[in-house]
């Protein structure tokens, strides 16, 4: 193909067309302050929020979202086509430790963008995986390591589907704010 | 709104039936090895392959894309609602510098999701930005820093628009591997 012939003008033509309907989700997207679908992971955090009913809690080290009741929430997702496991924080220092305790925790699994399975996880049920990370960052600072962290820390979707609640696909719909209210 | 009312139905329908609709995009993504349109700049990347006719690179740390020629491209974006200077690499060090003075730069300036303008940069003409990083990180390793590097060094848009060669939009198509064929 060479630039600009038939073939890459029908490619060109192709894509905008499909490009133009992408308008309908970006506004809807500005109606949960996501300026750019884009860009991180937006499109997929839209649908989590319309899914569930959360509001968006933009800025991207807190929380991403929060429920009816003002909960926070954490929101993870994987794409099981490349991976088995979430990626947490590329920074996750014991301040951000200190949060994850805090916060409900909605898993994600999708196939490219085809959602397949989404489960609720109190923080009580990632315990383990939150003082496993705590300890290997307490050795970062015996070692005088000015900036100990971990990048990104994974908790694989195995362990999520054993100890989470299931949220997505369900015949009959379950709240995860509901289902987590009190932890 | 409450759980699953009438209004969360509806939502959730409408949001259904546009997304249904990105899988044109996705089938087209998958052609250029991008597997997942809602994970990182994938959408805007796609849409710079398809529109400048260059191929995917895919891995993270390498360049961007490859043009007719085989050289390499460092794809960068900028959502002018929301910033006016183009991101970088969240770990340039000295070895990352060395590689962007090897590249070809194409800055793309975004509202949202609609392209506004394009340009071809020479590394040529980064230089100075170079130079500057390269110095800053110089005397990081100077005090010691085992891991010096820069997080993110921006380019801004007034700067680029200054020295690229515009590539879009044009009323007569040029070719930025043509134009950048020789440094």
């Amino acid at each position: 193909m060479a630039y600009y012939d038939h073939q890459h003008r029908e490619k060109i033509e192709s894509l905008s067309s499909m490009w133009s309907r992408l308008s309908g989700i970006e506004d809807l997207a500005r109606t949960y302050n996501i300026s750019d679908i884009a860009q991180d992971n937006n499109l997929k955090l839209l649908q989590t929020l319309v899914l569930f009913d959360f509001q968006n809690q933009p800025g991207r080290e807190g929380s991403d979202a929060i429920d009816r009741y003002g909960h926070a929430w954490e929101l993870k997702t994987v794409n099981i086509d490349l991976t088995s496991s979430f990626s947490t924080n590329h920074h996750t220092n014991l301040e951000r430790i200190a949060v994850f305790r805090q916060e409900r925790w909605l898993f994600s699994a999708y196939r490219g963008i085809s959602l397949q399975e989404v489960y609720a996880v109190s923080p009580i049920a990632l315990e383990e995986y939150f003082s496993k990370w705590e300890d290997a960052v307490r050795i970062k600072i015996a070692g005088h390591n000015e900036n100990a962290h971990l990048n990104n820390p994974k908790i694989p979707l195995k362990y999520v589907r054993n100890v989470g609640i299931k949220v997505y696909p369900l015949d009959i719909p379950l709240d995860p704010a509901e289902a987590l209210r009190v932890l």
